[in-house]
């Protein structure tokens, strides 16, 4: 089969690469019904996060089960899956906290930007559908594998309650999903950041009340000017830069919290500010898992539509015209059709 | 009147100051039943936290009120009071939302080590008692005014609940009520980190069910060994060293909270390290107003005896003894009789 493979800063090929087999007893083999790029393969698209080797890419997936191992019980042939990019055993004390990204036995899912993957530990990772879904929720049960999960997270993490103020940091798929998740968590206001059109708009569609299109030290006063001078009760951190992850924290009421679901990159928190502020800090990996089952409810009841954050959809070999488009930021997320 | 002014480091002196007068309609001036020595105050009494002219000490108090300003409503002469080391309003939103410590009018109170105070924002920041207490029970009221709320805010901050697995960290005065915050709250097991055999006892006394001698490297390695390679629940940080805040953060495990308590000097977090952890962060100035009445019920009750932290007692003359034994470790912390 041929997939996705990065080979250096703003190298992707589509290329020859071996066709996925059951390594271990408890992986599942499933045929993609439709893959995407990840804002994450970004930082090692632009050299941000260095490779020491070509890279297989893609960590988003859901499809139709077409191989199980011979200790996979819960999963069969010929169902429907969406799995997170951790994939973990679902049974170790972290797993059972909810923390399945933490799991003990967690393995990295790699390679899905491509016809066929392999999911390690198929049992904990993999959800199943009822039936097959119609080709129409496709994307956005794509989007619940990683993107809707994590901006799902980030409301959590930051602990939105009915009426409360939001703000979030970021408009990308994460940061728009994460305006969508505010919005059925009862937040009462939902300050968008964001200073593009295309994306303004998706986000005021998702449930944003105000957009502030300002950053940097204007940025934060705008947020105090809209909120009394106190700071919003919830933040969700959607980018992992030191710039985003101040503006979140500054943003951020007495007492407040902050989700935080952008991976850092070279972010480093002041001890004594953070004290100060009396903020609450809480994120990491989404736990996708977790939320799965609920999500998968939401979307094939209609009540979500996270697959609005796709606005390019390519034929998977084209992946590198899709890295492209989000890089230049001309698209949000591009999905891709194997 | 004479009380404590430091002058430089290691420099404490009894000496003669302005008596205190009503400044503001909203003041109140109490003559102290009890005052004490704080292990904040020894950050400047070391050096560590410079000051640049004499500065009056002592921020704990309780006692009888002797003078209202004009503006004062709920409090009277007569009453005994306790309050925080942050004088608030108790009215601005940061207040209702139960975070004191961050008042939009909040102000220091300052000079508690003499025989008389101006407490500001006496209706907001003062809690009376219904009777004038027995002097039995003074002690545990003045640990209320900022110790015992400090380590109940560690506690509270850190998600401690029933059955939890709870690690101290830091076995001074506020690590060992954080001991005694984290049984009420019913937390199942306790371990303390202490390496002093007498407030190993005590913190035994207060519920711990271990004590870890060991620090850095190895005393992470010692808990993650007492809680199965997880980590713990909830994580009391009582110190606020960067050597302390890193034995907080690796004794956590994913999805657990840390409560930090200890201000931080020089404390800084790597963003990367705490995201893939998965830990949860709240600390600060403890909002010791928000817990005063549970807590003085407690006390009144007969509950907790958060007064047996001080484990000196010393005529008011005698301050700067009091210091030096504190900077010393010969003592947990020194009580001031006026």
């Amino acid at each position: 089969m041929q997939g996705a493979v990065l080979h250096g800063p703003r190298d992707v090929r589509f290329e020859q690469r071996a066709m996925p087999a059951i390594v271990q007893p408890t992986d599942a083999i499933i045929s993609l019904s439709a893959a995407c790029i990840c804002g994450s393969d970004l930082w090692p698209y632009r050299g941000i996060q260095p490779i020491s080797q070509p890279v297989p890419m893609g960590h988003e997936y859901c499809g139709i089960v077409e191989e199980v191992g011979s200790e996979v019980t819960s999963i069969t042939r010929g169902q429907f899956v969406i799995g997170s990019f951790f994939a973990s055993d679902n049974t170790c004390p972290n797993c059972q906290r909810g923390y399945q990204t933490s799991c003990q036995h967690r393995q990295s899912v790699v390679g899905a930007q491509a016809p066929f993957l392999r999911v390690p530990l198929a049992d904990g990772t993999l959800v199943p559908t009822r039936d097959v879904p119609a080709d129409g929720v496709v994307a956005s049960l794509l989007a619940l594998s990683d993107v809707m999960g994590t901006g799902w997270f980030a409301a959590d993490a930051a602990n939105v309650t009915p009426g409360s103020t939001v703000v979030v940091v970021g408009d990308g798929a994460v940061g728009l999903l994460g305006v969508l998740s505010a919005k059925q968590m009862g937040a009462g206001r939902i300050i968008a950041m964001s200073r593009h059109e295309t994306r303004q708009a998706l986000a005021r569609e998702f449930g944003a009340t105000d957009i502030v299109t300002e950053r940097g030290d204007q940025g934060i006063e705008r947020i105090r000017q809209l909120t009394n001078g106190l700071g919003a009760d919830s933040v969700l951190e959607c980018v992992g830069t030191q710039e985003s992850m101040k503006q979140a924290i500054e943003s951020t009421r007495a007492g407040g919290s902050i989700g935080y679901v952008g991976v850092p990159h070279g972010v480093t928190l002041d001890g004594a500010d953070l004290f100060f502020r009396h903020v609450r800090l809480h994120g990491g990996p989404a736990p996708v898992r977790r939320y799965l089952p609920r999500l998968i409810d939401l979307v094939l009841t209609g009540t979500i539509n996270p697959g609005r954050v796709f606005d390019l959809v390519l034929p998977l070999d084209q992946v590198a015209e899709g890295y492209r488009a989000m890089d230049e930021r001309r698209a949000i997320k591009t999905l891709l059709r194997p």
